[in-house]
């Protein structure tokens, strides 16, 4: 094989993905940081214990394990950026009062979350931490739709779940781990004799409640028939009100619900959500409340956010033009390196040509050049 | 251990020093991007083969290994981005003319390389292949100089030397690759009499020139004294003819020489630079020409450039007033909400204070607050 060939879903970005992936990423930060979301940098590497703890297993197998050489310790390379950041807040900066953090860099996975993913996604993502009311999980929701709508991708549709409905269904019985994951494995491909199969032994409550969230999806009309079919208890109640708060103050994005949608990472604890929009595989963006994932740290706060991976999102926005640059000489001629530094300074991209590529065709789009007219030199048009 | 202590040498950023590196990353990107470099974004991930083949012992020994579970192949996380921008320019883009290409990304070590260096720097780097004369040497220096003068750091100093002096006084002699890592080694430490007891058996024009070059550090009286001591072959007088032109090209940067520095990597082949500024503990950026770093690529394009840790970076650069925000009530009203959107969208960070938290410390300088005021709402000083 050539020395050349990269690992399988792992990728080099070229140019011209490069340059929208840069302008995309500026324009999420730039949405964040007007919504007072301050930025936080986690290191790639951390032990495995810090990184693992509490996020359940699916985290654990994504994630790629290495010894460190100065301490004989296992490390792991972050496969998600929430339980740094839940890190951050718990210990770092251990503030008493509403702590608002985004971050954007990449996480590597052992394998790929689906068919055609990446295994380096480029990972962005905010988070809401200390208040436990529906305005943080409103505001998690709204941040993420504008930061959509900054990188003009099609219309967005926000599916909405609550993880309190499963929990409830499930209170109280002695079910081990194994079959636990099948269940929610049942109820994420929405397999219902499977998940009839799972729920065989279990009280008639449950059981009737938790095929009843297989076929509870669609638009608002499902949480009527989620509060006649489901048993009723604090939790879903609960959980069902808050659905429809959130769902009554967004403007502007269509709502639908799935309300037996478990994807994503174990660590929700309310409200859930996710973004789709149009030429996308899979949604954009998972978000919602995960109220216990800093309690490892020591430190069991309110949270609320989401993420977003930069080279799906990418895959779907807007195409950009390509901003013109201007052709230039190569010279030592003062005038002239004066005339190239004022035109970068102003913010243009002037290429030099260096001597013996005349001939040569341009990477980059000049539709000017820089020329010289008797003593001065001026742009003129190509 | 308690579980929230990071590996040492790594580290989290935390906002502000965050907010800064993101500034000068921009800074850095947009000044690439006016000399027409192109942002590529290569793999945290490769095989190994492609990651480290023709780069010598050293990054080798900084690269994290991983077994690849689809392939059961060795892979290596990035320890220097060089070599992959190469194999870019060598096998994806395939140009025959120049190529100017940019980065900006972590890189991995599996120790540190300095005392107190840390185990994730991250890198942003430019490089111009396919020119072989000194034009391109002159680019990637003057780039380099005005990427550090964007992001307002000291008065620079540019160190010069030129990896063929080395070359040309060992020519022709059977030196073992230990030998000779020694004999590198004791020229980069300055270290005459280790230097001398490994040379021992060389012919008296290379042990001779060797114990010169330790010597020949300083202004550009340096280059002179070069021209007497050094034993001539037209390597050398390249070499020095080369040094002479670059560092009379170069306005306003100090320019000092040292002709015995081989730190950095392996791949340099002409003439080498490292810019210094007051406060760095070491060069803050290292660079110059590496002609056959794409050969393993099957492609030997010139090839000149350099590349900087935007961790280090930060530590010098001027401190920059933090952005005042401005505080705004929660509310569902939508003259406020509307007040809010139209403040973000012109580039203000509007920090809401959620309820039950009117009374906590703003982590932003809000010095202004939305406040209503009869029917509209207006931002006030605080």
């Amino acid at each position: 094989m050539s020395a050349w060939v990269l690992p399988d879903h792992i990728a080099d970005v070229l140019p011209s993905e490069a340059r929208h992936i840069e302008e995309l990423r500026r324009e999420l930060l730039d949405t964040a940081r007007g919504y007072g979301y301050e930025l936080v940098m986690p290191p790639l590497l951390e032990h495995l214990e810090s990184l693992l703890s509490g996020t359940g297993e699916a985290l654990d197998l994504q994630t790629f394990k290495l010894v460190d050489q100065l301490s004989g310790r296992m490390m792991g390379l972050r496969a998600d950026t929430t339980p740094q950041v839940a890190r951050i807040d718990a210990h770092l900066l251990n503030r008493v009062g509403v702590t608002r953090l985004c971050y954007c860099g990449p996480v590597l996975h052992t394998r790929p979350g689906r068919p055609h993913a990446t295994r380096e996604p480029l990972q962005f993502g905010a988070e809401i931490y200390g208040h436990a009311g529906l305005e943080a999980d409103l505001e998690a929701l709204t941040l993420a739709l504008d930061c959509l709508r900054a990188t003009q991708v099609g219309e967005l549709t926000v599916d909405m779940a609550d993880a309190r409905l499963v929990r409830a269904l499930l209170a109280g019985l002695p079910v081990d781990a194994a079959v636990l994951a099948q269940v929610h494995a049942a109820l994420a491909a929405k397999d219902a004799s499977e998940l009839a199969s799972l729920t065989r032994e279990f009280p008639a409550a449950s059981r009737e409640g938790l095929a009843a969230l297989v076929t509870l999806y669609g638009d608002a009309s499902v949480l009527d028939e989620a509060e006649r079919r489901l048993p009723s208890s604090p939790l879903v109640r609960d959980a069902l009100a808050h659905l429809r708060w959130l769902a009554g103050h967004l403007d502007g994005a269509r709502v639908s619900f799935d309300l037996a949608d478990l994807r994503g990472y174990a660590y929700y604890t309310g409200t859930r959500f996710a973004i789709y929009a149009p030429g996308g595989s899979d949604a954009l963006v998972r978000g919602g409340r995960y109220d216990e994932v800093g309690a490892v740290f020591g430190r069991n706060r309110p949270a609320a956010g989401f993420s977003l991976d930069l080279r799906e999102l990418v895959a779907v926005a807007a195409r950009r033009p390509l901003r013109a640059a201007i052709r230039a000489p190569w010279g030592e001629e003062p005038a002239l390196r004066a005339a190239i530094a004022s035109l970068r300074a102003q913010g243009e991209t002037v290429v030099c040509v260096l001597p013996g590529h005349e001939s040569e065709v341009d990477e980059f789009h000049c539709d000017r050049e820089l020329a010289r007219q008797g003593a001065v030199w001026t742009v003129r048009s190509l």
